[in-house]
């Protein structure tokens, strides 16, 4: 047997070993355990819109439909249409199915389009998912979900009341190193969880992008980057925080950070008595990281949130070891897990409560680094 | 030239640079350095007292004299005769110079004894350096310093009046990796420093021993391994801090947390705009770490503060390297640098202010957990 063949084997039956801990997501993970072992035919694909075509979207999201099993690309909306033509030739879209942002509505008429995609900056999220409802699809959104709690739950209600999906793109949670630490944490392979150590960051350049304004970003790092370690603490533990600690550093007089804050260091709580010690920053270079640190030792991943290239260490018997996992797309395997919950009428593993939930959480850290307390949640 | 000459040089040309960047210690790395280059002949050794033979005396200290070049055991003190004959015989020490705690104190009439190091709990550590300062002796204290402030000032007092050295026993600062650590932090190698890690952990066993009673130790892993974070923060960036948050938790009926905590969280701001995430622990088992992530990327040592086998990493322009250096004994490292501040009178590079300054912030550490509050110190 191949070592790809044992690492996908072990992935696989990590899938099952979840689905037998009975988590909440017990369902999703057999799906995905599915579909990893029987592809479907070319034609069970549901038809995707991209909305927002920035350089996620063309580097990556487009890319992935072609590892996608259960997905395809139907439509692009955009504020410009010579690169929605060139990107459609490119990806076999017809043209009657490219939109703007002023007939995007309409797509409530296009049945060729199961579900939107919604890639734009964080202060659209809501209005766009909120018409993408009420147009009658099914919508993914990128995170941060939005800016706000309260543009959150009105995203939440409008898919409910429309009586359709919401799912939030917490890629990570579907690709399979992320998911091999889910499961050493579950089956306690090292022993109970102490301590999360998950961080972020990279140096951010042109000053005038939308990340860096607040109105557009609802924050800085944090909003961004911060958001992966917060979500990786959650999801790898399993547990939800009761307390934040955090402490915040912008250079004064850097063009970059005029509006939104540049490094924030933040600790959690949790109820089995886990702690977590996170950081994100726009200000300097770094690997993602997350580290779960056991009574018997640790495992991590760094990068853990790279598109590509994931690498997990274990430190156990005060062996170091690497073990290796099949290298997926993320946006593929996400994508396909929201078709394949749009075709089997099941709740998402990362539903809109997950990116409300972070968001709240968000502003209590930002609550913690202004006020110097301890905040409970 | 071997890779052992390479490596050796690369730290001759560390201590080298330290002293052109005109630090603190400059005097004493240029000392260091020549420490490296010219052994002193054999008679130019030191006497020294070792005060209390438990696991670090017997396992560390008294081998580590092979590797000493002005420094010599002449004398143990022990309640335990037969232990210490036993020793005596294996390092060659006269059995007149056997001391007990009673007679400590005639050290004074002692010529063969130039430096005492007092490796006690650390309740006894105040006692035993005062008595060691008045029986006219210079003191090389382990770490931490004593159980409160208050002991750490008489410590210092005692031994300005006696007009003596005193030494707190910061071996990591001493020792070719963590020296490399603290050049590449301040000739900015890979930019300015935004974010220090330091971690440690381990299992602690017998609920009886002394590291455990609150009155003999002062704490918990924050007094005894936390320490370690808490300076190596300190030494690798430089500054100070002048914030803290922190996070504590220990298991509810562990027979050995009776009394002090087993594990704890904290974070500490720099004057720079630096901040630090720092952890300790009895409770699970890690290696000790300290990451320095700058503008351009990050170094790193994991172990850090081991006895051997320490490893640096570096992460720089997305491409990780692994450079070595001696693995020399840090123990006979921190004797012989206080041999030559005995000899040359020099102020040691860790005094006894060193290791007030740690015991005011772990001090400040805990109220910032107790409190919930962001300390300023």
């Amino acid at each position: 047997m191949s070592e790809e063949d044992l690492t996908r084997r072990r992935f696989l039956s990590t899938v099952g070993k979840g689905v037998a801990a009975g988590s909440v997501a017990a369902g999703l993970l057999r799906t995905a355990s599915a579909q990893l072992r029987v592809p479907d035919p070319p034609d069970k694909k549901l038809g995707w819109a991209i909305v927002g075509l920035g350089s996620l979207a063309i580097n990556q999201i487009l890319p992935a439909f072609s590892q996608c099993e259960k997905s395809k690309v139907a439509a692009l909306v955009s504020g410009h249409r010579d690169k929605a033509e060139k990107l459609a030739a490119r990806y076999g879209v017809n043209s009657k199915n490219i939109y703007n942002y002023e007939n995007y509505d309409t797509l409530r008429d296009n049945s060729e389009v199961d579900v939107i995609y919604i890639v734009l900056p964080n202060s659209m999220h809501a209005e766009y998912t909120i018409r993408g409802s009420k147009a009658g699809k099914h919508v993914l959104c990128e995170k941060p979900m939005a800016n706000t709690p309260a543009d959150c739950e009105a995203m939440i209600a409008a898919a409910k009341q429309a009586n359709r999906k919401l799912m939030i793109a917490y890629r990570c949670q579907y690709e399979p190193f992320n998911r091999e630490m889910i499961r050493m944490a579950r089956e306690k392979e090292l022993g109970e969880l102490k301590l999360i150590q998950a961080d972020h960051g990279f140096k951010i350049g042109d000053p005038t992008q939308w990340r860096l304004n607040r109105a557009m970003a609802g924050g800085g790092s944090l909003m961004d980057i911060g958001i992966y370690s917060l979500n990786a603490a959650r999801f790898v533990s399993g547990e939800e925080p009761t307390e934040i600690n955090a402490m915040m550093y912008t250079t004064p007089n850097d063009p970059r950070f005029r509006e939104v804050e540049e490094n924030i260091n933040f600790q959690l709580r949790f109820p089995s008595g886990l702690m977590a010690n996170c950081s994100s920053s726009y200000g300097y270079q770094t690997q993602s990281r997350v580290r779960a640190v056991a009574t018997n030792g640790w495992f991590e991943l760094e990068p853990s949130q790279n598109y590509t290239g994931l690498r997990m260490r274990v430190f156990r018997d005060y062996v170091l070891q690497e073990p290796s996992f099949p290298q997926r797309d993320h946006f593929a395997l996400e994508m396909d897990h929201m078709s394949d919950c749009v075709m089997n009428d099941k709740t998402p593993l990362t539903p809109g409560e997950e990116g409300l939930r972070d968001m709240k959480l968000i502003m209590a850290i930002y609550e913690a680094a202004k006020t110097g307390r301890t905040v409970k949640v």
